[in-house]
Order: C-alpha cells, then sequence, then structure tokens
C-alpha cells in the first residue's frame, strides 16, 4: 500500500480531536484543537491543516495518507454537508468534505459519530468479521450506526440509523430533545439515567445515598457509583433502564435481524449492572425465532482513541 | 436474452399459484394446484412439474425459463429451506430450492412471500425506481420487505423484516399468534381491524350497522363497508387502525429512512378510509428531519398476479 495511513478526525461541540492511525488500527498520533475558538470556519480549517500538518511532519507521514475520516454531528455521507440543526459555532449547512478536500489535496468522506463508531467497531473492534450489527452508542444521548451485509445503512437520503428517537413509552413519555416525547434516548442515555433517578428519589420514600447529591446534579456516575455500592433505589434505576433498553434491542432485531449489537459509550461500561437486565429484558421481549441468538457486546475500541478511530476508518473509503 | 421467461410460484397455506413471467412483468399463463393434496413433498413436486411443465408447452417456453422464483411462508433466501413453525402439511424444514433446482433443472431462489413482494414491486410495481423503502403487506398478519441500496434485507441469517411483530403496545397488548402481546400486526391487520370492531361494539354503547353482524364473525369488509356508508364506529375503527400503523410507520423511519412505504394487501385499498389517518398519525409521530418527505404508496401490482409476479421477481436472481 503506498499511502498505508489513514486520518480521523472527531469533530464535537467542544473539541476536534483528530489523530493519524495505520491499517491495523494504531493511533500513532493524536492531538485536538478547540471546535469553538473560530466563528469562521475557514479559520478553524486552517487551523485544523496546521495541527494535521505538524503531526503528519513529526510521523514522517506527509504524501502516505490515504484519505480523511471525518465524524461530526448531522453530517451526511452522501452530501458531504454538515446539516442544519446543530450545535456548532458555524452557520450551517457547511460542505465540510469539498472545503477538507481542497484544502489538504487529500480524499475526504464524513459521516454522524455513530456511524463513524460503527465502522470503526467493524474495521478494528468488536464486529470485525460481523457482517450484520448494530452500533449503539449510550451517551449524552443515545445514538446508532446500522451494518446490514457489511455495509453502513445510509438510507434515502444520508441520515438512516436514528434509532435513539424510536419511541418507549408511547403514554407519559418523556419529553425529547427532539420536540415528541417517549424517545428511547430520554431513558437509556447518561442524560436518561439522571432523569430515571430524579422520577424515583420524588416518588419514592426509601433512603437513598443519592438523596445526599443536591437532586437536579444528580448524574449517571453518581448512580452508578451508588448501585455499585449496593444502593436499592440506584440498582433499580439500572434494572428500568435495561429493561427498556432490552425492549428496543428486540424491536431492532425484527428490523434487520442482526448477529449482535455493540454498545459504546460510558454506561455501555455499567458491566452486569446494565448488561443483566438489559439482556433479561431483550430475551424476553424476543420473537421466538431470535431467542438466545442475538449476541450484545461491549465495544472493543479504547474510549480514548475511539472517536479518532471510527472516523479514520472512514478515511480508508473516502474518494 | 436468451432465456427471457421467469417462473413465479407462490405457495401459499390452501393454494399454490404459478405462471410464466415475461421481462416487463406480463403473466403470460397462470394455473394454479392445492397445496394440501399431497402429504408427501414429493408427490407436491411432482405435480407442481406437471402441471408448470404443461403451461410451458403451451407457451412455448420450454427450455427459455431463466430461473424460478418461489415466495413460501417461513422460506430462507440464504438456506433455500423452509423453516419449522409453519402451517404446510409436510414436515419441515424443507430443502425447497434443492429439491426443485434437482426436479426442474432450473435456478432456483426461494423467499418469504413479503420479500417477494417487495421484489415484485421494485421490479415491476410502485418501487420502479426506488432504492430504499419498506414494503408492509396488510393482509391476515402483518409482513414487510425491507430493500436498501437496492437490497432486499435478509440479516444475518435470513429471517431480517418481520414488521408485523415489533411492540405496537407495551401495555395491556393484544395476544399475538407469536405468543407475545401488543405486536404490531394483532392491530393493523385485517384480522387486528376485526379485533378492534369487536372491543369498540363491546365496549362502547352506539349504535352500528356493525351490530347487525354476529360479532364473532365481522370482517374488515365489513368494517369497510359499514365505515363507507358512514356508521361512526367504523369509521373510527379505520382511525384507530390508521393511527396505530402511521406511529410504526414513523419509527420505521427512523431506521432506514426509505424514501417510501408500500402498502399491499386488502386494507391498503381501503382508500383515504385507512391513508388519511394513517398519514396524519404518520407525520405527527415523524421525526423532523423526516416530516412530510417519505411517501405512502399503494401497490401497483393486480391483486391476482401480485403473488406470482413477486415470486418471479426472484426468478432473474435465481442461481
Amino acid at each position: 500500500m503506498s499511502k498505508p495511513y489513514v486520518v480521523g478526525i472527531d469533530i464535537g461541540g467542544t473539541n476536534t480531536v483528530f489523530g493519524i492511525v495505520d491499517a491495523r488500527g494504531t493511533v500513532i498520533a493524536s492531538s485536538s484543537i478547540k471546535t469553538r475558538k473560530h466563528s469562521n470556519i475557514n479559520d478553524y480549517i486552517d487551523e485544523l491543516y496546521t495541527e494535521l500538518t505538524k503531526l503528519m511532519e513529526a510521523t514522517e507521514t506527509v504524501d502516505k495518507i490515504h484519505g480523511i475520516g471525518i465524524g461530526a454531528p448531522n453530517a451526511n455521507f452522501f452530501t458531504g454537508m454538515i446539516e442544519d440543526g446543530v450545535n456548532l459555532p458555524w452557520p450551517t449547512p457547511i460542505p465540510l468534505a469539498a472545503m477538507m478536500r481542497e484544502k489538504f489535496g487529500i480524499p475526504v468522506a464524513i459521516t454522524n459519530d455513530a456511524n463513524a463508531a460503527a465502522i470503526g467497531e467493524m474495521t478494528y473492534g468488536a464486529a470485525r468479521g460481523l457482517k450484520d450489527f448494530i452500533m449503539i452508542t449510550l451517551g449524552t444521548g443515545v445514538g446508532s450506526g446500522i451494518v446490514i451485509n457489511g455495509q453502513v445503512v445510509y438510507g434515502h437520503d444520508g441520515f438512516a440509523g436514528e434509532l435513539g428517537h424510536v419511541i418507549s413509552k408511547r403514554t407519559n413519555g418523556r419529553l425529547c430533545g427532539c420536540g415528541r416525547t417517549g424517545c428511547l434516548e430520554t431513558y437509556c442515555s447518561a442524560t436518561g439515567v439522571a432523569r430515571t433517578a430524579r422520577e424515583f428519589l420524588e416518588i419514592r420514600t426509601e433512603p437513598s445515598v443519592l438523596r445526599n447529591i443536591p437532586i437536579d446534579q444528580i448524574t449517571s456516575k453518581d448512580v452508578y457509583d451508588a448501585a455499585i455500592a449496593g444502593d436499592k433505589i440506584a440498582n433499580e434505576i439500572f434494572e428500568y433502564t435495561g429493561e427498556i433498553l432490552g425492549e428496543a434491542l428486540a424491536d431492532f432485531t425484527v428490523f434487520s435481524a442482526p448477529e449482535a449489537f455493540v454498545l459504546f459509550g460510558g454506561l455501555a461500561k455499567s458491566g452486569d449492572l446494565l448488561m443483566k437486565p438489559l439482556r433479561n429484558s431483550m430475551e424476553k421481549n424476543m420473537l421466538s425465532i431470535w431467542k438466545n441468538k442475538v449476541k450484545i457486546l461491549p465495544s472493543e475500541l479504547k474510549e480514548a482513541d475511539a472517536a479518532v478511530l471510527g472516523a479514520s476508518a472512514l478515511g480508508w473509503e473516502a474518494k
């Protein structure tokens, strides 16, 4: 391979993390800049160019980069645009792929962060060798990347795979940032777990170590710590979360009959606290032909590298 | 094309319908046999061979058949088997594709009836030119065939696309034939409409022409006739059905972002009675990026030919 490296760039609301990755999935160098430092997108791209060039020179990979992959919110693989309705400091839509291609003179591909994670997991992680799986990212929200027959599903318009927005509760559902109520991500994200904690603590009277924290400051991490320490309510919060997520995974299975779900993000690292009720609920709700057949796998990408790795994997496909 | 015809075979619980189809989707000849006449599968295949050979001879298409496509319940495209748990008179699993290939000396492919319908619609019907759509068959049950990027989704094991079994009601849901409760098909199939009629008539006191029919004999056709004649309860039954189906289609959209849903089957011919509440509900429940963008199209395959056409379209892919 004459160009044996790719660049992965993860554009988050706060930081933009980027790195140079080899074909085995090793991040050989990485760095970051502040996403919000420049109110002009051209200045932002200039700084990214300067910093990435430094990294390439230090690693002697200038002219050895096959492509650049970018994971960004609302990024459309088909159009190469960051579309409207996103929390970034520049006017949208942004023709990011074209702008980056012009600046760097290298093929560029972009997609949203959950699809990038799915490609990363398929290329370097828990989904190596799987052709049909669904990546579920449990972060501030719930994201997803669906892989069918080895291909990420982009759908008609490039936005497929918004599984955080299936409706889990049709009556008295929680208000979602999308404007609707009852979305999966209002229950099964880190934010959702914190909301469940507030609800449970308000409705119930049992003691809980969570009551020592101001109720509007409780995080999913606090709930995790309390549950690990044996707190009853905290344990029930994880059971409730796992139950709802399990119902959703059973529903997703009838769609694409995946071999596995790959879970990524803070909550995915809760171990049996989440996994046990999740598996029980998924199997309880599963159509019989898929009972005890669909795996739930934790991500195998290191959290620190995952975003860059996921994005970089797309760099191999960039044109 | 040296072999410009295909054979389509639709194996139903009662009748097996088959026909010879040209490349433009014209059924040039068709016939049927009784599925349950032979308790031995070999005798059944022998009769099918005899009858199909007559058709081919009459139409001078012997040696001009590119392939045979078969739509059958629980038929697995990958394995060529009719799997367990199906209402047919022979022991399962049945290696049907291999048996037919041996008997006829022609390539054979099999899949379930809803996938066959999707391929038929893409090849000859309402989905010509669409690469991303979801076929929903509203019959005794609710079936589906999902097409992504021009390919039917078979999933890891060949059984993907059982959308009649997503859970529409998580509390007090109706018992489904699958053993679980609340499945979409318990509400939005012909049988589901009849169940809704029974529920509404028992709970409510208003007059309705449906009360002239013994309650356990009401069919979806009776409800349709009553609604067309202006019956209030009958109209509300269609509104209820459309509302639940619309919620489901909005959820399906976040999965694969289809350009259209194609509806097939008796209920799909109810016109505005179903379509109006269905569209309203789908749009009301739709994530904003897809609002007013996803079409709902009625099937363009003639009901009498649809099963044979759908199966036959698979014949072009048979190997």
